[in-house]
């Protein structure tokens, strides 16, 4: 019974946005587990706006995809065989497997989760990696106070929504800047945001000056650019900035673009600090957990943003970098 | 005895480097203390490099100087008349007198001196302002552990080169950025830093590389520009940058430039973070006692480029702008 393996393998470094010729999409028989080795049928592969970064020939924190390999790409699927005696035929399971219907691993960095508590989708999102970013860098990196003012961008996004609720849940002001009137109603309506900030039709500046009176206490940053500046304008006398990511940076063609001015960290002896959220592995089941407990208490929502089919990656993909996902995006494979 | 006053007031806002045309030079009678006040005889002025941005438009940690207003200076002089009890004729004391030659003041902020066992130079270098600075600016803000490579820029100059100098007291290595042969070979010859990096003539990101080959753990940034950004390009994971000041960047016609590889922060999980001297007033007397301390013990020495003449201040304070001063720029008051 010879199943077939479809995958994206990369085929070209983009330039600018990543079209469907920097991609290969291709087919091979499915292999079988080697002694050790568990093979996966992949469920959902979660999108991210990382997948951009590690495509450049750049090493980051991860070295960057080479060209013909399969795309990286965190997913949650089911074992249909195994030789790894950690793994059974039929645990559901979540890891790096890539951007294909079949993974053979030797098991490293692969997890068990269980799908009865809480649905698949939730381990690419409150509970996986836009969980753990979010849970460490706004506590571990951002140190809010309780009463703090708390800015997150992106914040109808995957990272972000959950920044945003988090730091509600530890009694501070929470203002969140996202694009367009629907994602700013559901940040303030649905999430429970003190204040919306919607870059399409505000100036950010202007509309952080009048949510934040008192200054900016924590900016937690995933997006860069003109809207880091506004934030860097606004900072209160030790303010915290949280660098998780710079998304409309990320299709560049010429350098990203530093903040003009950074002097504001000086003159509010401010901070700006890198989170990797990998520095945290020993510490996501503790985070996990808390997470979990939230989510059944009603205080932290998600939504998943579930394309179907893996045919469509390439253009799924850019909805990321559109802004046009709402809630985490990830591919439903048929 | 009507003494004169000669002083240097603003007249204009620079546009790029500060012109002559930019100051007004001019004299009154000296004005006679009135109760709780006293009257100093200027004799050495500071120049500094925050100086260019007092005379901005635009707040930091202090309000510019205004049209018409004797530019701000710290300066250290004599007593010579006084209504003050705290302070008697013939004590030397330091404070913010400004560019002139007599200053009244109610005795706000100022400290009294002792020039016998200093001499007064010193006490606008080491055991001033510079001196606070590169303190708790290196120790507080940029937490040196012993083995960690420390980098500074204008590492030369009144701050830079007491950085160095602590790092080394610390068991740290330590790089200097500067320009040109004399202050490399001063830095390395005569203050005992591990090694010099020459902007001049070097390209800075790879001898940074040669010079630093597990990476940075502290940069203490004077200049922003591009060597921040070659600074950047080599932390080390867990790195602490400390933003002092963008020498580089204050003439700008422009907006300052930006680090445009910021995201090194995020892949390396780094620490950028301004610091403010005059957040530390309460600790300067001890960090005062501690830095005397070392220089008794010939651990750390300084250089002044004093230039006499009151008059010849707005030419002397460019040398800073053109890295033309050896050692803490000042003026010595005719």
């Amino acid at each position: 019974m010879a199943l077939t393996n479809h995958k994206f393998l990369l085929a070209a470094r983009p330039v600018g946005m990543p079209k469907r010729s920097d991609w290969t999409f291709t087919e091979e028989p499915v292999g079988e587990p080697q002694d050790g080795e568990l093979l996966v049928q992949v469920l959902y592969i979660s999108l991210d706006p990382a997948m951009r970064m590690w495509i450049n020939d750049f090493r980051s924190y991860l070295p960057p995809v080479g060209i013909g390999e399969v795309m990286r790409a965190l997913g949650v699927g089911i074992v249909t065989a195994s030789r790894n005696p950690r793994f059974a035929v039929g645990d559901h399971v979540s890891g790096l497997f890539g951007v294909q219907e079949y993974a053979l691993t030797d098991g490293r960095g692969v997890t068990k989760v269980d799908s009865r508590a809480v649905p698949l989708p939730k381990y690419l999102s409150v509970l996986g990696m836009p969980g753990m970013t979010a849970y460490f860098g706004l506590l571990d990196t951002g140190q809010p106070k309780p009463e703090d003012t708390v800015v997150v961008s992106a914040a109808a996004g995957a990272v972000g929504a959950l920044v945003g609720q988090i730091a509600k849940i530890k009694n501070c002001r929470v203002v969140g800047i996202a694009g367009g009137a629907e994602k700013c109603r559901y940040i303030v309506q649905e999430l429970s945001f003190d204040a919306a900030v919607d870059y399409k039709s505000e100036d950010v500046s202007r509309s952080l000056r009048k949510h934040c009176p008192q200054g900016i206490d924590v900016y937690f940053d995933n997006v860069g650019g003109a809207i880091l500046e506004a934030a860097l304008a606004q900072l209160r006398l030790g303010a915290r900035i949280v660098i998780c990511g710079a998304i409309s940076q990320y299709n560049n063609t010429g350098p990203i673009a530093g903040p003009s001015n950074y002097l504001s960290l000086l003159s509010n002896r401010a901070t700006m600090r890198g989170m990797r959220v990998l520095d945290y592995v020993d510490r996501y089941p503790q985070a996990g957990a808390e997470m979990a407990g939230w989510m059944a208490a009603g205080k932290l929502k998600s939504r998943e943003d579930i394309v179907e089919g893996l045919a469509t990656f390439p253009e799924t993909l850019l909805k990321l970098f559109k802004g046009e996902n709402s809630g985490k995006l990830m591919l439903k494979v048929s």
